[in-house]
């Protein structure tokens, strides 16, 4: 039979995918808000980031109460105090959409300065690396997590790519900069989600194989080879 | 007289003020070795990382057997939980330090673009941000916690001059180009580390006031309104 316990560390569990799906919806939202010039979809990523902090709130809460209570010994200990570390990363995740969401309302208000291709490319790999080292980290899938890090090699590449192609806007006529800057700041916050989710990635890593990776050079160092 | 648990907090309190230490150096060196053309002072900064990881390890694992060994409550609890994951904040910042570095290392192999006066003056108040939000902890110091998140927007003021004095160099210079994107990626990394301590000093205030400072207007935003 399922402790007390138990159950509350299922709880924990599902409210940690919930709000990983909050995180991943906000910036969808808030690329969508772009592609599709609607500026009220940018505004529902502020309503969506206001869940997004009620939601740490209550979980780190949450994760107090169960320490204090049910004095947590080995495996959960750590998995409640991994749990902690997790959803200050979500919340700035959040934060980040929300200012691709406000750099949206900008560029939405001017013309289209080129086709967005790689934007909704990067958005879509991002997504899928918070959703997946949030499973990793709740079903205990090293591989998974593994998989996440070697996502955010895609996402710098990608960057990388955006960034050389506004700069050459930016060069060739300086009536482009000021969108320019806007969507180089677009992919940045991006790009600094699939970093959170990298750091993540690496401590599920290290959680589940007690293996350092995180301080080796097998996995690229964050920021490593882009600008933006 | 000081109890047991008492003094095994007052060792997590010095610990985490040299492992603070530890990254401010790290930043100065990293910093130092471009300013002063001294790639030995680089790979310095590397050997740092490797102290800094270490200390994470080190704390992580103190921070764990006080949970389940001494089982703290209310303000003792939360003083552990928040170190665990301003370790991590640390450690991410030691990155940081190494990207500058290894950036240096690059930079140092070619003619200097310009003289480099903002870029220290930037480290500088990174530095003490770091300093400061890590004193403001362990000394339960809102005021101080507070006076971090203002120095944020001197670091992006910085940051915004710089990146738009080199986006000059590379509209009139195309040769100038690689150095301008490495030195974008040097003021990239401080700004990154103020981030984390603006974050990390917005969590010292809501410990401390239990005011959730960091989900309302009147602090700015990570990364609003710059772009490198």
């Amino acid at each position: 039979m399922e402790t007390h316990f138990q159950k509350e560390l299922q709880q924990l569990k599902e409210d940690l995918l919930k709000m990983a799906a909050l995180v991943e919806e906000a910036i969808n939202m808030a690329v969508q808000s772009l592609v599709k010039t609607d500026s009220d979809l940018a505004k529902k990523t502020f309503e969506g980031e206001d869940k997004i902090n009620d939601m740490e709130l209550a979980i780190d809460d949450s994760c107090l109460k169960l320490l204090a209570l049910r004095h947590p010994m080995a495996a959960d200990l750590r998995f409640i105090t991994s749990a902690m570390k997790i959803i200050t990363d979500l919340e700035r995740m959040g934060d980040q959409a929300v200012n691709i969401a406000e750099r949206a309302i900008s560029l939405n208000q001017e013309p289209q300065l080129k086709p967005y291709i790689d934007i909704p490319k990067m958005a879509e790999i991002t997504q899928s690396m918070v959703k997946d080292v949030l499973d990793a980290f709740v079903n205990q899938d090293p591989k998974l997590a593994r998989s996440v890090c070697e996502r955010d090699d895609l996402v710098d590449g990608l960057n990388d790519q955006v960034f050389r192609e506004l700069l050459t806007f930016m060069m060739s006529d300086p009536q482009t900069v000021t969108r320019a800057v806007h969507l180089m700041i677009v992919c940045r916050c991006l790009e600094r989600i699939a970093d959170h989710a990298t750091n993540l990635a690496e401590d599920v890593i290290f959680m589940l194989d007690a293996r350092v990776i995180k301080h080796h050079a097998d996995v690229k160092k964050e920021g490593e080879g882009n600008i933006s």
